[in-house]
């Protein structure tokens, strides 16, 4: 008898969740045991809102489609950020979930999404257990910030770093132009793992030393040994560029921000603007030229630029996932443990989901310089395959060929 | 008799004046009346303290690393922001470009730049002129701000037009995903021209409606009717997403912006952080989410996503100043006529620089809607050919393989 799946999308944006959700759909279309495959739209929350779609009618037998949905940023499904109450609390919510999953006869559930989606996945799995409930259950990781437990790296990583280093450099080649000291301070994502800021090494090239510093969260920040640090760069060279994360903070934890007031409903903080406190700090202190550029959002949805390698292991994962479910397993999450560096190889596993559900995986501390403001060998070796190939993007009228929703946005 | 090319690049970076560089270049190496290419290191500034290098040595018989430098961003040759002293008042900076122009036998003098260093050049072939000194001056145009006069359009334009394009599409993607009100402000450069806040137009593409609101330099800007028009937004969709140009101001000519006082040596007054200021004022009045970004120096670096009609044009008009020169033209700029839009067909033309020099061309009035706050359908017509065109950049190592001068940086 033929399953149905179910699957979702959950968190913050990568530019390759849709690539996953293309790897479930073509494993999905390519079995005999798959009967059709739902979209929850805007994860768990609009499920419990009733808001699903037909995938299977969507894209089953359209081609083109499914490419241009494997290279589209963002989540073609719609994303939430909803924490499911604890059955033992509150079984409301639990209690409307499965109601839904009864009305569509799901077999299998597929949740896309990061740390906080996995506790979704968690909570899901063990209820199902608990009240005896057949179904499989299994995560696909995915986040840029590459703070996953239990797998080698995530997918959506790879291609921010490789936003970010190609970003470096060519802010390199605009910022060497000019005969005058200047420093250039970029700042880049990642509330407690520097892992995305580590990743401006890569920008490195042979001509270009650049970043000539990096600060990262996983290293207490001490605002005169930065002022100190660019103060010696600036006497081996004209302009100094400088990588610094979002989360860098002092020796007391507390965040080196503008303003670090607000936080969000998982109790993260929301950071916003180090870079342009440190700007007026370098301003005032050293009084040279200075520039701040946030990346932004712009390092997690800029898929005209994904890494090939990322793309095509995030496909992975969602095929892996379907094979899972119909291996008959449940509570894991799909992921990747690499075998070699050269030639560079993965293999694709699963995985406890509980030992990856709100939990946060952090650069080791060895892998950054004992003064805190670079990182090792080790990491640049950890990080260049991961960055590896150029997808190809199909244009319309001179920007890439994304697909949607049929909705007006 | 052959004749020697001084070749310098001037102001700020885009992505194509390296590709008009190499139009200098590949057009001298192709004529039997050039003997040397001479490139001025740092633009006027570093020839008067003789920095030149000899890029005839560096580059002829080298097709890999010609191609390499037309797709390289900003300035192969560095750049610098100086006004030649006016012969007339100070004598001095003139009579030191002349001691060199004689020392390295300089027969052509071409100059890359905008309206700034076309004073530049409009000054030396005046002064050539006046001390009867045989030399021909041409002017090559390049800016990412369109401003310049005489010329349809400016190479550099372009490819910062496609990018803002792209990236505000990849930026919708992201902030399609929740189901909540919420505003994105992109913060977009253009000091008193909007010519690249309008090509956030060109983002639209049947499903993206967005951006929902433009507002450039060329109308007033109120901030209450700002927040009525984003409102009334709000009435039709979830997410509002708003282009603003960094030149907006209010009708008093006051600029919207959170500090707006220091002014660089022209008299142009720096902008920062209009976005920003928006942002907390959407807050305040609105109260949704609201997030503003800033493109900053990334859109007039980005070279991994440059227009290939840009490139194009800026490597004809390079090549054009070496044919204007050997035809006995001088005191001139090289310049884009638009013969038709379909097909998109250009001629490369010679117009008078004193007609461009210190002039800024802003959009007509009638291009914008008469509530300032969306294009015409005109302008849209005008920007599109502009954008098309993917270039092929090689990768090494996952991020762009460009060149660079032979210093380490």
């Amino acid at each position: 008898m033929k399953g149905n799946i179910l699957v979702g999308q959950s968190g913050g944006p990568t530019t390759v969740i849709n690539a996953s959700l293309a790897g479930v759909l073509s494993a999905a279309f390519n079995s005999e045991n798959i009967d059709t495959v739902y979209g929850m739209v805007n994860g768990i929350q609009g499920f419990m809102d009733n808001q699903v779609m037909d995938l299977t009618k969507e894209f089953k037998g359209k081609e083109k489609k499914l490419e241009h949905l494997r290279v589209t940023p963002s989540m073609y499904l719609g994303s939430c950020r909803y924490k499911l109450k604890d059955p033992a609390q509150d079984p409301s919510d639990m209690a409307r979930v499965f109601e839904l999953i009864k009305k569509y006869k799901i077999d299998y559930f597929l949740y896309i999404g990061g740390n906080d989606s996995m506790d979704t996945v968690n909570k899901v799995s063990k209820y199902a257990q608990e009240i005896g409930y057949d179904i499989k259950v299994i995560g696909i990781p995915k986040t840029i910030d590459n703070d996953l437990m239990e797998i080698d790296h995530t997918p959506g990583f790879g291609s921010a770093a490789k936003y970010i280093a190609t970003s470096i450099l060519e802010m390199c080649h605009d910022t060497y132009i000019y005969y005058l000291e200047s420093v250039l301070i970029v700042e880049i994502m990642g509330r407690n793992a520097g892992w995305l800021a580590a990743s401006s090494v890569l920008a490195r090239n042979g001509y270009n030393k650049a970043p000539h510093l990096i600060y990262l969260p996983e290293s207490d920040f001490d605002q005169d040994q930065f002022i100190a640090d660019i103060q010696a760069q600036l006497k081996k060279r004209k302009q100094v560029i400088v990588a610094v994360s979002e989360g860098i903070h002092d020796k007391n934890g507390e965040y080196i921000s503008a303003k670090s007031t607000k936080t969000d409903q998982f109790g993260h903080i929301m950071l916003s603007g180090n870079g342009k406190y440190l700007e007026s700090l370098v301003q005032e202190k050293i009084g040279c030229k200075v520039r701040s550029v946030e990346l932004n959002v712009l390092q997690r949805c800029a898929a005209h630029i994904s890494s090939a390698t990322d793309v095509s292991e995030a496909f992975h994962l969602g095929e892996k996932a379907v094979d899972a479910v119909l291996n008959g397993r449940s509570d894991e999450m799909t992921a990747i443990r690499r075998i070699s560096n050269e030639p560079y190889t993965v293999e694709y596993i699963t995985v406890p989901v509980s030992k990856v559900a709100n939990k946060e995986k952090t650069i080791p501390r060895e892998w950054i310089n004992p003064e805190g403001n670079d990182v090792t060998q080790e990491l640049v070796d950890y990080l260049q395959p991961l960055i590896e190939g150029e997808v190809k993007i199909e244009y319309k009228n001179g920007i890439p060929n994304y697909t949607f929703r049929d909705v007006e946005v």
